[in-house]
């Protein structure tokens, strides 16, 4: 983790880079259910879980959610604030004992509409599985200070 | 916690519900932190906070949401599933010590537009603290399956 | 979690309910053990196990109580208090991968001899693993307040 | 935490210990809530317990009973077992920041009714609070070797 | 644990005792990580692992240091006090599954050259596994208070 | 958190480099206690601890060292591995709401006496609290790669 300032105009559309990776283990699954409260027998009851579809306990999506944008927490840009996400989708199950890793993707950038001299940078964040499957995806919106609103 | 079948027949356009609260503590902040991997000094330096606008310690996006989220996990509905999230926006910052809870309505619904017999349902999910102000909001879209579709 | 105000009057001898299931991992021993501060080697030394007749580590009493009770924290009844238990008992092992379940049976109900306006409500609780076997049981002795007492 | 061998016959009634003490803090209601799932806002939520007669969160019964008991989880009995707890009683509250100690006491000893070679040792457990108060009482049911049981 | 007053004269050179044994887990790893911040993928991410002669997951040194130590925190010297460790050295790789144990010698005691009436004593820790390997050794340097200072 | 390949050769002397900062919460303290199992009043018990010359609880020395070291990995340098410590010391106590940050020094570096084309490179950690006192210092030794013996 280290300081470093990226102004709106220093990121490039179609940058790209990908975490290291972090298995997801049975613990996870415990702690985020007594993180969060949701203890649902889809995430803790592994007799349930098989009677469905997928035969076992599958990871909180919030989890997923957390985890794999956890692991994308390397830099921090003081002129860059987090907006909000969107199109955040569960495309695949997660299981115990997968491994994920985070392409982060400057995916798109534009001035703000309404705040002068900001800018909103878009990070398409895939969270990809040990088989290189995407099983989450979310667009984060980054608000980021323009150089020229620095003169 | 219980199971109850709701169908996207059965699902009543601004029916609100909202969830018992739930205090956020210093614990919180650590426990994410250490489940995450997220060490941003936004969320754990109380020094460096004290050079920030807010003057102390922010929770973490992902948390707040994760636990606005947890909040909401009462009932198993096993027609439903959870597809993702639109338009998840952090509003306000949460502090050590505040209050959060839940309201939940169901803001929208319509016909799945590729998968016969399913409906998508949106929970417009708020988080809001001991002051009545929304910290978090996100549009949940679930997947619920059709009356019809049972015959 | 909701809230429902049930009066004395209003228990039932003989209603049963049970709740959802949870799966017993290693993590939720070791969080036990660091929790209470108890690292018994018979919950913790896998290779001290196998010299004892279970031929594994066995779940702390005191975990299967607080997880079998936490289990049935579902409904907030403003007008009962929890007084105690009676005849807490420690019937089987509890393994890791074990999946417990609590059912609840109003057992007995009675004025208090000492409180005006009181009665006493019985819970019996019985812990069940998997193969239908009780773990665990205990009677949860409730302060309810009597309906007349409102008046 | 070390092993040492006590017969039936080596409990001396009225013999009492007091562990050393423990600093009851938000962390532990936190971690117990998300151990056991019990996230009731008497224990979780500080602006509702505003409203209650105490004014402030309230440990969970199961969290002074295990964490009591923990205190005491110091020698290592091999001709001991634990059989079981009557008459655990919550007779104060605990807060955050209370500091809390145990003191047992054999208070009763006498052959098993039903296992030969077997005797009954009865551990009163009294949790004490930094102001002498007994918050929690209970009484250990623990089966103990005879001596001559190994003749 | 238990309170007792040994003195610089008291330790015996060469004396030694062995603490119970404890079972790493898969658990301990997440935690480590957590707590200290080190989400290292030698530690967290099995897929990277299989690349690595080791082949699987490695524990922490300093986790394997911390359990090592803790396992040893059974008896409180008020006349002691932990000045630091010498040559800390991890020896064999501790892997999810091992159980270990730490062995403590008392190798070396002699007056402290600068602070009058007390003495150095240092405990030899070898945190050993399940084959009776040393995993891990280092010197603690203790500072005890001497008899005659307190005439 | 990012992999890059430094050897031997690349560490250039007393070069110096200081990580983000972390404060030390209750939480911590409680978190330490039940990963490593020491619950020595020193560290929990408020109580006991107004008796004492610092009249608070205490960090334990092996969290300050593990969370010290922990913020300082934020390079992955596959040519390198951790040997061991040395003059591990307690400096001053770190107490609850102490924010620390480690500042790491490359204090000297020699060809390894024993293992051929690699050297040892010395890390001076000192760990620093908000009033610029170090409260804990220790000498990690580094195993690493020559280029030379690369080729």
């Amino acid at each position: 983790m280290h300081t470093e300032t990226i102004y709106f105009e220093d990121y490039a559309l179609d940058a790209s880079r990908t975490t290291v990776g972090r298995t997801i283990t049975e613990t996870d699954f415990v702690v985020h259910a007594g993180h969060t409260g949701d203890f649902f027998p889809h995430h803790l009851d592994a007799e349930f879980c098989k009677t469905l579809p997928f035969g076992q306990r599958i990871a909180h999506g919030t989890m997923v959610f957390s985890i794999g944008i956890g692991l994308t927490a390397s830099i921090i840009n003081p002129v860059a604030f987090s907006y909000g996400y969107d199109k955040l989708r569960f495309i695949r199950p997660v299981f115990i004992g997968d491994t994920i890793k985070t392409r982060v993707t400057i995916s798109d950038k534009y001035p703000d509409p309404k705040r002068e001299g900001m800018g909103q940078v878009i990070e398409r964040c895939e969270v990809i599985n040990q088989k290189d499957e995407t099983v989450l995806a979310a667009d984060h919106i980054l608000l980021v200070e323009m150089k020229e609103s620095q003169g």
